[in-house]
């Protein structure tokens, strides 16, 4: 696949991929500012249609960062032997699900999360308002 | 190994553990704001003692961001199959390296890049000011 490369030499990835690889993945990191400071933290998520989906505590930052709030959210894999990657990042809003016919098709979407010692009851979606990507070329 | 645990549920790491992962790690990816908005951009970098050095592109957004700025930067791994992960964040100050003995030692080191068709010829630092990690218990 060959596409139109940035000025880094990356090649620019469409929406539909980026997306396509958003929902392949099974950890991604949500970027926020909190007390000034950006925190990235990843989470497992799911894909709803266009918007992202994950769990959180309540009272945690991470909690407290989906309301309402603008987040990023980064995606990425590499082949440390080839050098290959990619990266997607999707900027948009946090909000927290409240609403129960969604809440139910969530949860009967069945996110698989590593930790599963502490319930993680809030579930938040991520609007995507800009989404973009980027892949390394072959041979660099 | 086992260590104490946070609210959420992650064993939380220490210091030296928390840096001899970003030192195995051969992608970090840096959080920054720029426009209000937070950018998460995937890097190849190194580890100079406790510093974090990569290059980019004058230019760049990330060139920007390396001007004396706050920047936070995050490696982790995780096993799909067994569910297994940690995380480090490092937060702390970027900056652009200008000193001709320390550009010299960063050269030396041999950064490995992915993406060689586009030089990068800044050398940028990022001096830790908070490193914390988490690593998702066994058996989650």
């Amino acid at each position: 696949m060959t596409g139109a490369t940035d000025h880094a030499g990356l090649i620019v990835l469409g929406f539909d991929e980026c997306m396509q690889l958003v929902a392949g993945s099974t950890v991604g990191r949500i970027g926020f500012v909190t007390s000034g400071e950006v925190e990235i933290l990843p989470v497992n998520h799911l894909v709803d249609g266009t918007t992202i989906a994950f769990r959180t505590l309540y009272g945690s930052k991470l909690g407290a960062a989906a309301q309402n709030a603008a987040v990023s959210f980064e995606v990425d894999g590499y082949d440390d032997a080839e050098g290959s990657g990619w990266s997607v990042l999707v900027k948009g809003r946090a909000e927290v699900v409240t609403d129960r016919a969604l809440l139910a098709r969530l949860e009967r979407k069945g996110l698989r999360t590593y930790v599963t010692s502490v319930p993680r009851p809030q579930w938040v979606l991520i609007r995507p308002e800009a989404v973009t990507g980027r892949r390394v070329p072959e041979g660099g």
